[in-house]
């Protein structure tokens, strides 16, 4: 008789999300009918995401939704044998019963020494999304220059990264001073810690004086219209994330972008990496030839143990992580 | 020895233009030098690009920008003899000396039935600005579904039309109720008088229940995020406008559109037609072709007097034109 944990969301967050919007449940899990797998999570992510989908996706009482890395521990599918390690959907949970569907195979001849973690982050979803923005939406061309926010974030420290290997000038804001460093690290042309710029304009403009060809955005509110301020014409915009306004109980209200967008002829375009599924598996191969090459570093903020998932999460919310946010089991 | 009038900007405007930020002017024109021409204006242009771009793009005691159709009246550029119909972007003058550098001849074999004040509206910029939109920036296919608001105006008339010329589905919205029988006239399959529908979000919603593949922004402001509400996933926005803030003393404000833009994957853009300038010949003719054929109606609301063009204006920035708003000298 297998036993599995996991995270409920039992009320839907109201503001910045609380420890008792979540409850940890524990239940008996069948035994395996033929197709099915038995799972066992090895990481799970945490993930910005997650706070605007919970709305959007779940209802109360559900598991929270996210992806894992997990080893496949009992098996009745041929297509994923014991042993195998898979990327999985099924949200918040140590062990699960699966018929396949909602797993993909970690990539094969994963090398022994890369973390199975970043397949949840560098060569995951977040590195997806960073490189899809980057040349499907903003078409960056060499010796452009760009800026992201979040910057050191599991998407932004990739987009920073993924952009210098494109040739590009890369600007990147982030909320701390040791974030600062770590972009310095990474290549970043220029860094700043927007918390304590004496004005952002000032820090975009000094950073870019004739201002940004492309803008990788995760921030949204108050950010994005002065960001706007300082686009080149013809500038272009990928928005990825918003995390300045996950948490509101009212919207932020600010000013409206169309001026700006006319005189200056600019693009903006949201989006999410699910669009380019087809191009995932030579994607990832790319991230992964990157980071065997070292062009892309993985760095990792790791909570250990599964109960500490709200924490990891709130933090990550908080923005306590340097890195992609982890939770090992 | 030749006069000509003009009107001045004495002050940028503050909030909604005044009579007294308008002075009329008279001077004495030079003797042309070789190369030059006399022109006499026939018809004038006011548009709502005059509100924002006179903060851009002229200082205080410059003569009102614009454009207007005039008629050579003597020449020493044989490019332009006496007798041919130029438009010029001399701004509101009634006469003026010119090199030439800022006419286009009005098209060659310009219909004798269709007044030439039509290359300031369907067959001139305004019908360019409709065409671009609808081809460049939206790419719109036949069978989507198409809204735009302004749509009694000169660029918006012109949307609607062109996009049922494609095979479009069009809603219109616009301020009154003599426009909105204008719309239905023009071939719009749905109209309303945003000024008195119970709510935008169910006008916008009762008129298209599955939503927008497409929205051709002439309005901005709260209009604009009611719209992006209504959306299709992988809907377009081309931004050309923004006319509910033109008069604005303050930024009015209004939700952050990035949460929207990321769920539904949308993508925004604003434009201008001078960018596509070099196909401009082309598509005068397409333009013309339409209006010959009937496909495009072109309406115009035409006030008598060049003593009136302060008042034109404003009464266009009130919306009370429907179809191209033309002063007549």
């Amino acid at each position: 008789m297998v036993k599995a944990k996991m995270w409920v969301l039992t009320k839907h967050f109201d503001g910045f999300p609380k420890e008792s919007d979540f409850q940890l449940k524990e239940e008996e899990l069948p035994e395996l009918e033929d197709g099915q797998v038995l799972l066992e999570a090895l990481f799970l992510s945490v993930d910005p995401y997650m706070r605007p989908f919970s709305r959007f996706r779940m209802k109360e009482g559900d598991v929270m939704i996210g992806t894992q890395v997990a080893k496949v521990v009992q098996s009745k599918n041929a297509a994923f044998p014991v042993g195998a390690h898979v990327v999985g959907r099924g949200g918040w949970r140590t062990r699960a019963v699966s018929d396949g569907s909602d797993l993909l195979p970690v990539m094969p001849d994963w090398p022994r020494d890369v973390s199975l973690s970043v397949a949840l982050g560098t060569v995951g979803m977040p590195g997806l999304t960073a490189l899809y923005g980057i040349e499907e939406v903003l078409g960056l061309k060499s010796g452009e220059t760009l800026l992201v926010n979040a910057a050191a974030g599991a998407v932004g420290s990739a987009v920073g990264q993924i952009a210098k290997i494109k040739g590009c000038r890369v600007v990147g804001s982030t909320g701390s001073d040791t974030k600062v460093a770590f972009l310095k690290e990474l290549g970043f042309d220029e860094a700043f810690n927007y918390k304590t710029v004496a004005s952002l304009e000032g820090a975009l403009r000094d950073a870019a004086p004739s201002g940004y060809d492309c803008f990788f955005e995760n921030v949204g509110g108050p950010f994005s219209s002065v960001a706007l301020s300082q686009m080149k014409d013809f500038g272009r915009i990928a928005v990825c994330g918003s995390i300045s306004t996950y948490n509101d109980t009212e919207s932020q209200t600010g000013p409206y972008p169309q001026m700006s967008m006319i005189v200056k002829q600019l693009k903006m375009e949201g989006f999410m990496q699910s669009r380019w599924e087809r191009k995932h598996p030579e994607s990832l191969r790319r991230l992964m030839s990157w980071l065997k090459e070292g062009k892309l570093q993985s760095r990792e903020h790791i909570t250990e143990g599964f109960q500490n998932m709200p924490a990891a999460f709130m933090g990550m919310l908080r923005g306590e992580n340097t890195g992609k946010a982890i939770v090992a089991v």
